[in-house]
């Protein structure tokens, strides 16, 4: 039985504590800390059985008990609060991103060499039983060499202006799953990337510099072509879906409902609209996510998203936001790192 | 070339015209005539490039020139005028039903016997593109042994009383060709025959000692067991739709739409209505079954739907009454013919 | 809190008691009793912290700390079990069927009486969520009257020859659900049965006196037609769908699937399979019609599945069977209870 | 009575014939020449009732009676006789492209100016029933405004490389039908393109200096971002499809198949592949589009798609050349009229 301390009870710290109870075989959450902790989360905390609540992660790294921490922490503190686990010997799953900074995720690689914990990236969609499905028929030839990657990733409502403010942008933020997708069912590595953007859902968007709306090409080491389509809000829903095209043929992965209903009536055949909401949509992949980390430190197996594997979506934002800026394809390689 | 006449210029006789002019190979109207031919339906002929009309169908059968007939004249005269043409020697395809009547269906089968004319009976939808793809994978054998056939057929509104009052009873009038369907897509005959029945779409049909929405139990010689659900009113259009399961799996065809387009908004994700109209439905089936008459009577081969594809769904429309009026399971053995 | 006793630790029992603790809110596992308890069930136990195991369920049912009791022993058993849980003032959720034997009903319908006791029936269909966007469309008159209701229930194989002599017939072992869907589905109640029937998957089964295949038509109270079709054996999975079709239009669902995944090669454009096991097909169901049962114990409202709802589908088992024997339409006043 | 003449009787010249012969209201083909007129192709005319053919198309120009020609002949002799035509007072229906040398494009321009004859450019897709549906939903505002434009748009083989070497190159060749969908889906024009481009499928195709695979990415005049994917050879079929999202939703359409059937066995479940060959995916289209130039010349009203239609599918390729070959986004306004 792993003893998982869960750095940060935000939202997705509560989803990982609830999921790692229910769900997660030969794991519990033995200690949960958070700067804000209160009443309410203790008592929550309390009701799933959790032994150790604390406001101090250095309580979670300090306890010998703990063999391995969930960092959920906002995003800014991820990397520092990696590398004291990594040194504390704790294997380490952390959010994604690892952190928005490369010379932050510079400093993670670092302490990881010499050491042997794990260290895993929580990029929970290649848990998803649509995009798995995706990969499992590319990886096993069923439509050949791959020759293009479509990837739709569209919100179902576009943050608030105060949020995009911090956000680091779109293309950190919310295509950052999507470049991580097309490394994952491709195999393959970006080498070049080529962006469109504008803020067409909420022009306020434009004026603290972001974007809500994108159309982002990439070259791929293998040849391949990629294209990734995001909106910050598609009306009827969470919109994620993904195709890959090859010599032999293509797999497509549409939406999940909440029920195969489909009603006839004069007005039309209508089934019901995607998911709205990514915990909905995805927490099953958050579960899975977690399981397969904890097979890897109870087996001493290697992880499933490596720190590589935090890197490079990073790098493909930094080459996307340049290449948006400076209106020309931008090479990964001039992502200086 | 094969030189056709029509017998009835009605609805159902200017679409064989049209489509023998325009999407029959070897063939040709070279005649058409009706007992109300008048000026509209001449200068129609003339556009279509008939060469001559009549008001007399015997002016059809009396010319030598002619090779074949199509009788699309109201049903009630179709045996008469089918047993006629035999001996006049013409080539006959026939509308459904050749009868209402079994004992004219009898003389039109008596006509036949020492007769080398073709006869074919106009099931059409055993010319349909899906009802034919479910055919040929249970004749390829691909879902193997068949054990449950379902056939939905729902028209888009009911007719008016007048009519159904003269329509010889739902069974005879609709229900008709999915008896015949039952039969063309498994190859074996029906056996026995239990219905239910109610008009539940107006209560007016029942006064008229009719019914609007029925369910039809059915079991074959094969052993398997079929069912048709029938209503004459589908709010959302003409529903046509069949299933065959079988031991090694299932066949089903679902309905045509005017455009694949699915709209996705925060109502739903609507797709289009099926085809509203049968001529619009199964327009092509129109043409593809005098194609095969033609073909027939060119390479004297067998017509794909012959008298006895005539006779039985009139019989299990015969034994479909009497369950319903007796309340219990009909032997088609039990109808006299 | 509430405090439940599972009285029989087989396969459904260890499903209600993996599903209550992990997704069923404000209940927990008490106590679990099985005349077979062995070593395995009670490490199985400890796993999941059920504190108390006992091979004699009247240790459960002599516990005053226990609120509810779930009677998941043999069908048998089903009825006796729930008439002593009743006197000891007991909760009661008891699985389906409640008995085949009506006087066995009529018996726990007799403790029942001046009782104040909740009693609920595992129908857990009525709780999954393909089936309830069914109900709610038809409950929110989207659809109109209905006019005919299609239940598709085809398994994915045939059970053992030793099974089904014990089954008690597919009409009480396997379509019950369906009767009961018919009557969920529509709020109507069936007042006639005419059923056809043959072993087509395994004859062996016919020499037993059973049948694998199977096509039940139904009147009901409101004036609708239902239609059931059963198979014991379909070779692509568990094959679950239903359709209802009324005076605005129609509301059918289709099978789930484990992936949304579509493969498109030169052999065809294939999806994925419906889902292969019961368990996994419904798993939902088993926990929300638990957490239902306790909300109702809890608020003392009325259970959503009731001893009545437990003892219609039962009735109409026996009318299917005596119309298969009889060969003709039974009406449910025939059956003597 | 339209008289058409026809000029080319290549494999479009003849279903433009065939169509308009059977299809296509008030309007008749008068006569129809070709360079390389044979026995096989006069006795096909004289099959189908066309009146005069020739060897030489000044026959058709200088015949007074015919009111309009249909330019079917090889792509670079299209504007040379285009021009003619306006010259001789003609109305004139060109296949696509106009040219692939813009400066032709430019001749027929000056041509039709002070001309009061019709030109209409066979842009096929338009009158499509798949895309016309997106074009309403998006004209009705059913999806609002538009932010994304996706096509699919994929041949089912690879031309010979013969070809390859002849045609202009796939921008000019292939994509040009994409290019005029998004302008026609959406209304706007295209202001600036981005293209990728790679020899996938056969590597011979870039040793001759073209691409069989692409993504080509563009911006709109209204602001709205536009993808297109080509492949030269899908396994699975012809591939066509669209996607148009915007601020209300999303209207998207899938490929036409030669039936709905979908077989379930234990291997999966499975559709029909996409139709396979252009002539019949696109059949429809073709007697459309002369349809709707006969009512623009019989009524004297504006064709549906003018010379600039022409023209801007041709400046878009050009810039989508000029992208690929440069490696850099380039403005429509870059490419020299």
């Amino acid at each position: 039985m792993l003893n998982i301390g869960i750095i940060g009870a935000g939202r997705i710290g509560k989803v990982h504590a609830q999921s790692i109870t229910f769900h997660v075989k030969n794991a519990q959450v033995a200690a949960i800390a958070d700067p804000f902790m209160n009443d309410e989360t203790k008592a929550w905390a309390e009701g799933l059985g959790i032994p150790k609540v604390s406001s101090d992660y250095h309580d979670i790294l300090n306890d010998p008990a703990i063999d391995a921490v969930l960092i959920c922490s906002s995003t800014n503190t991820h990397a520092d609060i990696a590398i004291e686990a990594i040194h504390a010997g704790k294997n380490v799953f952390c959010e994604k991103p690892v952190s928005q900074d490369l010379s932050k995720i510079k400093e993670v690689m670092e302490a990881l060499k010499g050491s042997n914990v794990k260290f895993q990236v929580g990029f929970n969609r290649r848990f998803d039983h649509n995009f798995r499905a995706v990969k499992q028929n590319v990886a096993d030839g069923n439509i050949g060499d791959v020759h293009i990657v479509k990837i739709t990733s569209r919100d179902p409502d576009a943050p608030s202006l105060d949020y995009v403010k911090v956000s680091g942008g779109m293309f950190l933020d919310m295509t950052i799953h999507d470049f991580d997708m097309v490394r994952y069912l491709t195999g393959s590595e970006v080498t070049e990337v080529s962006a469109y953007g504008a803020a067409l859902v909420n022009p306020q968007i434009a004026e603290v510099g972001d974007i809500d709306t994108a159309v982002i090409t990439m070259k791929l080491a293998n040849g391949a072509i990629a294209v990734i389509d995001n909106s910050r809000r598609a009306a009827y829903g969470y919109d994620q879906r993904a195709e890959v095209f090859g010599s032999k043929g293509q797999v497509a992965v549409s939406n999940d409902t909440s029920s195969t209903a489909v009603v006839s009536t004069e007005n039309g055949v209508t089934a019901e609209k995607p998911l709205y909401f990514f915990l909905e949509r995805y927490m099953e992949s958050f579960s899975r996510e977690v399981s397969e980390f904890v097979d890897a430190v109870s087996n001493n197996t290697a992880v499933p998203v490596d720190i590589n594997d935090g890197l490079q979506p990073v790098l493909i934002a930094k080459a996307a936001k340049k290449s948006l800026d400076e209106h020309r394809p931008v090479k990964l390689e001039e992502i200086t790192f």
